[in-house]
């Protein structure tokens, strides 16, 4: 699987195509999809409405979009609408499928959705990664993209490409695992691991969380830090409706920003990151208790069972939490921080002290913080709808296929 | 002056023109101006080839732009060259000029930068404007501009715009001073004190001395951090060439990020902030100085007679510095970390203890920190450089004008 996918946001006005009738042609294209997306189902004139364009125009595109499988009609519109009834475009249900596939440290899973944004097959494998090499661990993830495939294609959809989640750096060629230490991963390249022709792109599990939160979250703003964890702390910062990914691909390391620079050592090579005060194994630590594995549910039902110890400990992270965001957020003013992965199923007992934190912290009002709906399930449906984006970004690089 | 400034930067995807053949001729008549401006002097044929439009449709391009005073052209270009000898182009030295300000603690300065990035007029005023009223201040600063516009027209240039920088966090209105403790401001509009018709656009001192950076430095990357220090910290993020603004055009405050969390308190409500080891005041008082005016300037000259404890205090600060960045670098991953400002001429004694920090706190290669060559200039040149940015963004914007 070597070829890149493409970006899943609209490359910035420096890299864009120039303005040719044919690069035109290919963004309005992209245009009518994101719109039917957001608004549809509508008619054609009322596409044509919604991006400025002709009637006329707006139809040769739709036309093209249908032949290429991308769009469907569903009949004429329901009357009560103003004028001559159309037929309603919606995206297509058996067109191209996202696959999204997640590299946990105890489990594996795929999944693959449509453009409409259904989630149409998924499989997962429980077992500790850990340790294990990556041939081993990708050898596993490919039979199950595999079953996932098949399923999709029995459904009458086809793949448009794999987008998979990891615990670590990634690089900006979006295939190489440069560094995944609680995999014991180091420089592992994806892309000739990975068997089969789908176009490719790898990325860090929180940035695949930041980005369902941004395309899936109820009312998500365009301008926020999503804080994630698994065994580490990872964070995605989303700027203006896109993906701050930094020079090399490392950006949003929140997990490694110094709270208190005399503080224990770190695999980093740091001292005092967030990750040593509220990283699973400090927090596991400072409750009392052993690492192993779904302890993130055990810390929630102690928690709720009113275990003071493991109150403390999470009072503690949440202390931590605050004294980093509150430089993540004087640096990036975002407009909220999102508590997502596992951190959302501890919120309860992390927010308070967070919270005053942040508040104590900064003049005027604090950055409002909010807990991910998505959960421990955000990074995967994040893969999966990179690709759908992708193709609703560009909808002509895939008209020809399968 | 109350007509908003169009943004420096070409405007992100989503808030484009509509692809119509409007919006088209528009960014073809910025790529001319941008082609010629990175590029010329060139041949008409030269810009077609450059930016992959024939040769007719950049010829009407030019020919708009050379009416509109925006492009000359030199007369023939010298032999030696392939083909038939085009007349060469330039931009305009007598066209639109970019009016650029700067509210300093201590000083006044405006200055006209012609298209060519020529500072063909200049003013300033010495004398401490913190605590006093902004009416006055603005008062001397209009009376400074009208000074350096009545120079520039007669030079043959006009005014396109005038662009303000201040010590202090700016909302996104680009003309209210939401908070400038160092001059004593609150929710001051300068829109409203400055008199005049000259679209106008406010914006904090680190922020313009990020884009001058961006704009002047040789071989400036596209992706970096910029730290300056006036009397506070002040920090400016460039992401893939672009300022990075918050939501509330509050991003980059760097000086406010926590080095030591139960350390001295600061007047933003936190505690231990950078500004608390590296501000001006506190490096003074560590090297037991007593505040007053060109305190830089006496470190600097202390420091480099070798001089012990403004050398230690110097150290602590950029130990400080140190601390800070390490947290800035993990969350953004930028190219290079530039030092400007009045932390320029003091980088010789920063510097060795700021490395160690982001060296030692980093695992691999550490993130490179780079000295401006335009120091404490930057913020009065990126003012006035982000007007003529706007013109050459937009050409037709000021086509018709003045």
């Amino acid at each position: 699987m070597t070829a890149p996918l493409h970006e899943a946001h609209p490359t910035s006005p420096g890299r864009r195509l120039p303005d040719t009738q044919q690069g035109m042609r290919r963004r309005n294209l992209s245009r009518v999809m994101h719109t039917v997306n957001a608004e549809g189902p509508l008619s054609r004139a009322a596409v044509a409405s919604h991006i400025g364009l002709t009637r006329a125009a707006v139809s040769t595109l739709v036309d093209e979009l249908i032949r290429s499988g991308l769009l469907e009609e569903l009949g004429p519109e329901r009357p009560g609408r103003v004028g001559r009834p159309g037929s309603a475009l919606a995206l297509s249900g058996r067109g191209p499928a996202g696959i999204g596939a997640e590299v946990g440290v105890d489990h594996l899973a795929v999944c693959a959705v449509d453009l409409r944004g259904e989630v149409r097959a998924r499989a997962v494998r429980h077992g500790v990664n850990r340790g294990r090499s990556p041939e081993l661990v990708i050898g596993e993830l490919t039979a199950l993209v595999e079953q996932v495939v098949a399923a999709a294609e029995r459904e009458g959809l086809w793949p448009a490409g794999l987008a998979v989640a990891v615990p670590g750096l990634v690089a900006r060629d979006a295939r190489t695992v440069v560094r995944a230490p609680n995999l014991d991963w180091h420089d592992t390249d994806l892309g000739a691991l990975l068997s089969g022709d789908l176009p490719l792109a790898v990325d860090n599990e929180a940035n695949f969380g930041g980005l369902a939160e941004l395309w899936l979250g109820e009312g998500a703003p365009r301008d926020f830090l999503h804080v994630s964890a698994e065994i580490g702390i990872g964070g995605a910062v989303v700027v203006d409706g896109r993906l701050l990914r930094g020079t090399r691909g490392f950006a949003g390391e929140l997990g490694h920003v110094p709270v208190r620079p005399e503080g224990p050592e770190c695999a980093c090579g740091g001292r005092g990151c967030l990750e040593q005060y509220a990283g699973e194994e400090a927090v596991l630590r400072a409750a009392g208790l052993a690492p192993g594995e779904h302890r993130v549910e055990l810390l929630a039902e102690r928690a709720a069972q009113g275990d003071k110890d493991v109150r403390r400990a999470l009072r503690g992270a949440g202390t931590a939490l605050g004294i980093a965001l509150t430089g993540a957020v004087n640096l990036l003013d975002p407009q909220t921080v999102v508590l997502g992965g596992a951190l959302a199923g501890l919120a309860p007992w992390l927010l308070p002290s967070l919270e005053r934190e942040l508040a104590r912290r900064t003049a005027g009002p604090a950055c409002s913080v909010t807990v991910s709906r998505l959960g421990p399930e955000g990074p995967l449906l994040g893969a999966a709808h990179s690709v759908v984006r992708g193709v609703l970004d560009d909808p002509a690089a895939v008209a020809g296929r399968p």
